[in-house]
């Protein structure tokens, strides 16, 4: 990417010279390398790993976190940090490249040292078996066979969050589910994101059910089509190259759950499923991770690779890259003024009949259903809810493993009006858990949140971008997130990162405007 | 794989309980594992790895290879070692699977203690860059950009050779040289080596005079079609799991070198390339990586991954199992009978005209040609003596890389009186000077012998072989590999395993005997 729309604010490089800076830098950047092979590991696992090799490979992630912990907590570093930390000329300006990366640095070694390394091995060892055991799982929506898996990664994981401590809040004692929150989202608790939930939920449930009621019907079978897998491929990577991500430095495969693994400098790889009888499913999922993709190649990893200045800054701004490339992109009737002929000529006759109307609709169609992947932008949110509150319980022990289907099903109903036929369909569908990632769910509704307030901002920035989507033309937008959000790293945090981008605090406003604006219309409602 | 077959040589499990030998086995199985992922970041690098990920991947590579050294040479390794050593209820037999662990693991340590580290890691780096390097300079055929790559390659494989040290062979000093070809075929030097190739190197020549001179004429024009990958794929498959490859264990994947890497418990994973216009190129690329495969499946590294037992003895026995399914099973005519069907239900009316005459016959062309991996039984060892002879050169130092080229070019137009065209077809076609394995390319050519010499075994042990292949039963012929080889892992030295298996010592007459039986009549020579 050109430098040129840097603005002033921009990721200068370090200019204070200190050999215990120098060396510090080394260190982080040695253990992000193990880090970055326990990805591959990871990725391989998913991807093209034979099956009878699962075994083993939890034994080889165990050993490879193990290390990377190891490198992580070495004494030196400690050592280093305060050598750092009593020098003036590293610490002098707060937002300094410096000192935000010592400042980034310290915390994540004080996290670390509260883990001891068994516990880190046990849970890349646990994980790595209930990632195979809940694919099996949930193909036959067999809830018995995961539940020890469940059972034992929670309880490691309990584990985690009593080693890193209960947070304080501005004084206020949080709860355990906060020590696991602060992991992906630093600096946000459970309480106050119930005091964003709560409103959030009721007026996103008011404005579904307006739009089911509505006066006109969408129709989602003009995209229903049997279409090559060859060919969503080169259909999905057309798309992914006029976004501007790097095919040289990334990839796209295929997996059961699409994902992004920003692995290492260079190396991106995103992953899809063809799985859908709409072809708009899987190009979503493409743009989703590649709006992912995006922000990893965006990180200066070429020369800040490990260390914080080089990582993204929270989960919840990740997720609003990722949904900002999908929905607000995505499902906008300028970037299917673009992408309609490209689909044609990618899918042919398949898709000959498709009107720019059918194809906007059916991308904006609003259902009650039961998968939180497949989900439409209004009911989304409502699946993250019900998956917040039911981990918080699973951690605070309010709600044992062996009640997770049941109350899954019981809240489901509540929200959402349905029946689950199945576990598949409920507590079995999401990957998250088996990967012991808990406190990662909620991030994804911030992540909407942040999305539709940066492009709010981004509109008013950049008056000419919806005639630029129209043609095509990704490369303003791109730059507007590469000078605002990526090239930052951690320099901020991301309250502190979403106020100098948009002006103002995170609010669910820009959400509901953008929903409510787009969707009533549509629906005659 | 049943274990009814085994014999009573069989690894037993270890019955000697002691706690210094149970540490012993978790170190190397640790050290193993670090291995592992690195055989993984390898076959990444070759398969699916972005291309601006490269640099970074050395580092990667780099790092892991540092890690298993440190990990291979833990002084701890020497203290159990003698610990071990010196009980006598572990050393009491010979043979026996913990006096044989314990005699390989001291021959590792060893020889990885004579090796610094960041030698160790520092050839990580220069290989991983080296490979890429040659891939550009391959596909342009520009020896000017790979020659700094193999200087640095070659100057520290040289530093590496020096470091092991001259071996001795029964009193008389070897050459540096010798120091390499021991990491690959231990016990065997460059002048032994030089014993059976010269003879050897002369008969074969004969033979394919003869034979480019026999009064009847073979055509590879029937086997030429262009079929389609998706087919070929498929094709490779069946054959692969005839032969007993498990693929729940392995996969097959599409490379521009073909290679096999059993890296772990449950995981060997064969490449091959479907660039040529024969599909039987494609096929002998599978079936002999195949051959490796089932070596490594054979292993026994479910109980043992990691100790020597576990591992493959010498690449002379590991290549006799790649080259008998290629050459000996695949090239014969009882194979056809069975496989010509197969080929035609896969490639429909493309190969419709085939007949058994003839698709045997091309399977046993001859001819003098520039390319090794695609060289016929009778010529392939000629392309072996050439690049012996070369990389003896460059170690000695008699041969400067810039005298490669011209050396490679004039050597070549002496054995198969050809003028090489460029050095993508001379001395930038192989991938193992990039890699660094120097002292590799000779067990090729034992791997022939080897072959050769079990397969007159086989055929005694097994009368009614012939008429399984026919059938596509290849279970008895899996069993006996099984039993004499895979099984035993470095219990016995290669020679003692060839021994053992054939009742006689390692004799290039069983090569001769085939080639000269099999090639003559079909010539008319």
């Amino acid at each position: 990417m050109s430098n040129s729309t840097l603005s002033p604010s921009a990721t200068a490089p370090d200019t204070v010279h200190s050999a215990p800076y120098a060396e510090l830098r080394k260190l982080v950047k040695e253990a992000a390398t193990l880090e970055s092979i326990g990805s591959l590991l990871s990725w391989d696992q998913e991807t093209y790993m034979p099956k009878s090799a699962g075994d083993f490979r939890a034994e080889q992630a165990s050993l490879i976190s193990a290390m990377a912990h190891q490198k992580a907590t070495d004494p030196r570093v400690g050592e280093l940090l305060e050598a750092c930390e009593s020098d003036a000329n590293l610490m002098g300006a707060a937002h300094s490249a410096e000192a935000a990366n010592i400042r980034e640095i310290r915390r994540d070694y004080e996290l670390a040292r509260k883990l001891p390394t068994d516990l880190v091995s046990e849970l890349a060892r646990a994980t790595s078996l209930a990632q195979d055991a809940w694919k099996t799982a949930r193909a036959k929506s067999d809830f018995a066979t995961f539940r020890p898996h469940l059972e034992h990664v929670l309880s490691l994981t309990r584990r985690k969050a009593e080693c890193y401590g209960v947070p304080k809040f501005n004084g206020r004692t949080g709860e355990l589910y906060d020590a696991l929150l602060d992991e992906y989202e630093p600096g946000m608790s459970a309480a106050e994101i119930t005091e964003i939930f709560t409103p959030l939920g009721k007026r996103l449930s008011g404005l579904v059910a307006d739009l089911v009621n509505g006066s006109q019907k969408v129709s989602l079978e003009p995209v229903k089509a049997k279409l090559p897998e060859a060919q969503q491929q080169t259909f999905g990577l057309e798309v992914l190259r006029a976004m501007g991500f790097d095919l040289n430095a990334g990839r796209l495969d295929v997996t059961t759950h699409p994902f992004c693994s920003g692995m290492a400098p260079g190396d991106t790889r995103l992953t899809t499923r063809y799985t859908s009888e709409s072809f708009l499913e899987p190009l979503y999922g493409t743009m989703h991770e590649g709006g992912h993709g995006l922000y990893e190649q965006g990180l200066p990893k070429g020369t800040r690779f490990g260390e914080p200045l080089g990582r993204s800054v929270s989960l919840g701004i990740h997720e609003s890259q990722s949904r900002m490339w999908e929905n607000l992109v995505g499902r906008s009737r300028a970037f299917w003024e673009w992408a309609l002929p490209v689909a044609k000529k990618h899918f042919g006759p398949a898709v000959g009949g498709l009107t720019l109307d059918s194809v906007y609709a059916a991308a904006n169609y609003v259902e009650r259903s039961f998968i939180r992947v497949e989900a439409d932008e209004a009911t989304y949110n409502l699946h993250i809810m019900l998956r917040f509150e039911l981990e918080r319980g699973l951690i605070s022990g309010a709600l044992p493993v062996a009640d997770l289907p049941g109350e899954w099903n019981r809240r489901f109903k509540a929200s959402f009006g349905l029946d689950v036929p199945d576990d598949a369909h409920g507590c079995l569908q999401d990957v998250h858990w088996s990967f012991g990632l808990i406190g990662y769910f909620p991030t994804y509704t911030l992540g909407n949140l942040y999305a539709a307030q940066f492009w709010e901002a981004i509109n008013r920035d950049i008056p000419a971008l919806d005639a630029q989507i129209r043609s095509g033309d990704f490369s303003s937008l791109l730059g507007w997130l590469r000078n605002h959000i990526h090239q930052h790293g951690r320099r901020y945090s991301a309250s502190e990162l979403c106020k100098r981008a948009t002006g103002a605090a995170l609010s669910p406003e820009p959400l509901m405007r953008n929903l409510e604006g787009k969707l009533r219309p549509l629906y005659g409602a």
